[in-house]
């Protein structure tokens, strides 16, 4: 069913798709923790699925995380990876171009994860490669492998039937949000944005998700909106968006989260791509509705989910 | 018995905890050693013991042997290593906080090992941790694994009983000397204490260690007492340490390590936390008293045991 | 039969242990590949042969392609690897020399592969190393890896016997070349030297070659020598070796290969040791007769080849 070669844009997916690889991940998950010994939930399981197999972390830019995550998800699996850091990167690239560059290293790997500055250079890596692609961010275009994470945090509070949630920050730049509300208007969610008025979502975007089936309000106050909603997604407001240093400081307050904002819908579940800085309280961390360190747990299975997908191993771990 | 959850400070062991460590390390030395083809000692035996759990390295300031010594420890033993590297950790840093990093790599892994330039940096880390913790170095504070390898080398020598020790060089800034002699006070050997004035042991570390049950000895010249010692422990003189470039120099010879001294006792064993610089004469590498290149090689079987211990899997490899 | 320690000099090899390199790179080439699902020729195949084992990669400085080679045909036999990079190596090597750093390094592995930029680093390491040293290039000395993988392309192709060869470009500093020369001498091959005036073969390798069983000519013209040949091997001619820019850019653009080139001789194999950058013209990648690609690839098997046979592993996979 599932017969993407290369996974480059979260738009190349139909719901059926994603919804295959949520229910992949969900059978994973058990051999993505740490195991907790004695505590009889069977953590920890070892899986030999991907044996004998090696994931290329290609990085031209530093995203540890991103790379962390794809190599415990690859290794919980029992695969092996090889990592080209964004310092030898540039190394790499000097004189060399990415095709070049592509052609060699697929000779040495199963699958490659590419992560770029430049809009565009996965699927171009991709038309050069005989093993698939994974795009773990090209500039300001696309990192789907962070959508369906955040797909499946949501999937996983039981929240992604009759989902409201609220997006809340840049809503302008940040394609995190793009491609997160494009694929959560395929399971007509209802969408309330919230950001600064420079920062607001673009009126084609808008049009775009309404047309997916998602119903979309807007707002620049959240206050007025934390009850309508079950999720709160916050995402960083880049002071460099500002050409006056006082705006972006009281605007950055305004969208901060408290623990006194969430007094005012106590069950709603806060989400984040991370990392973090100042837009959400430390005190925020402690609390209940906390989701975000979670989330980025949960890059683990989906990752897992992919890549034995894309390897062709679709039986159990 | 061994209940530690993080491996903090030398402080925190209870010598019978040390017991068990140097013992469990005599057991696994064996998958250790690099296989020497046909020599019938069973050097070189495979070990599953840690299949499936993976180690993060995340080093904030380069430590490349301590890295090493912990990521061979891992794989000798079946289990799988993720790094971050010390340019990669300081983009990390840029912006995140500390416990941010840690609840998000404990996510993708089962125990961290954390070299971090600020002291205090690995307890505050092993509070945000649900796994495991080892501090590999923080700033001018501790290093326990370091001090467990040398005690393991001391034993492996048949000298942990009734051991006589030289400590020698900086006494007064070395954090390697000062965890190791309060180690060793907890074996009741006899330390000399050799060094310039300006840089000798403080006071209330000597007063410490007799506390603890150490016999202490201090003097200014290693020739009055390499023919008390059977093992002198040497540590660099940094160059830093002297306002005036020509007392350095001085003083750097006068504590110098040569064959000649040597011969004043030709079964003393000299050990060395490594790198060393000039602190030991380059002819001194050959001679039957040099231990510092197998001292370096046992942070691999201590490793081991450590993390064979804090995962829970105390059987044999 | 094969009874080195170390891998320094293509020059240490004689022909029969060269034939036995290749052979053993043909048995494992299975084990080398990505696998192709339901291909039916079993590509893909996992090994555990080198199982236990641990290389360590000791780059001081970059040269990713020949490290990920190498992690590459570790991994794929089961194998582990730990990575110095070229950033951490500079900063082990302030202070502590290469001695002290083979002898601590050799503690913690089965095998090293050392990069470094000084002619005879890697003799001498070998001179302080209980383990096996592979030369991965040592400044403008020897690569011998580098020339086995081409000698296995060279096989792979059936052109062994009776090669026709011309080696183009910079053919004064090239150490590629000059090895690869020096073992085809050992099967007789003809051998065409095309270079611009400046950067000729020099004499005293010449008649080394000639002494050697190699029957050698020589050219400044391309287009005369393509037809007589039946691989072109081709090389970089770096721009500072030219005080004239206008000088280097009249040769580069003599010595380029381009499709127009080809059709002189449509059989014509061409090889390149990459990374390439201008000396070939894209629209060559996507011929027939481009086999740049596949020659970095049979790195890993080759490499293979060598690691099994250094850590005495000579059954099949």
């Amino acid at each position: 069913m599932f017969t993407k070669r290369h996974i480059i844009s979260t738009r190349d997916f139909s719901k059926e798709e994603i919804d295959y690889v949520l229910s992949r991940a969900e059978e994973l998950e058990i051999y993505a923790r740490a195991e907790e010994p004695g505590d009889g939930k069977g953590r920890g399981r070892k899986s030999d699925l991907l044996k004998g197999k090696i994931l290329a972390n290609l990085f031209y830019e530093p995203s540890t995380r991103t790379r962390f995550s794809f190599e415990t998800a690859m290794k919980r699996l029992g695969g092996e990876v090889i990592n080209l850091s964004s310092t030898e990167a540039s190394s790499v690239a000097k004189g060399e171009n990415l095709a070049d560059t592509i052609r060699t290293v697929s000779g040495y790997c199963d699958v490659i994860v590419l992560r770029h500055p430049h809009e565009g250079a996965s699927r171009m890596a991709a038309s050069f490669s005989p093993v698939p692609i994974i795009n773990a961010g090209d500039g300001a275009g696309q990192h789907p492998t962070q959508t369906l994470l955040d797909l499946y945090t949501i999937k996983r509070e039981g929240l992604l039937d009759g989902l409201r949630i609220a997006l809340i920050g840049d809503l302008k730049y940040g394609r995190t949000v793009h491609s997160l509300a494009y694929a959560l208007s395929l399971y007509k969610a209802t969408l309330f944005f919230v950001s600064p008025e420079a920062l607001r979502m673009p009126d084609e975007i808008k049009s775009d998700l309404k047309e997916a089936g998602a119903e979309v309000l807007e707002s620049t106050d959240i206050k007025e909106i934390i009850k309508e909603a079950n999720v709160l997604y916050v995402t960083r407001i880049q002071k460099e968006r500002f050409p006056d240093p006082a705006e972006y400081r009281k605007v950055a307050g305004t969208y901060r989260i408290t623990t006194d904002l969430i007094e005012e819908n106590e069950d709603v579940i806060i989400m984040h791509p991370l990392p973090k800085v100042d837009e959400i309280d430390v005190e925020v961390d402690g609390t209940k509705n906390a989701r975000y360190f979670k989330q980025t747990f949960y890059g683990v299975p989906v990752r897992m989910a992919i890549l034995s997908i894309l390897l062709g191993k679709e039986e159990m771990g």
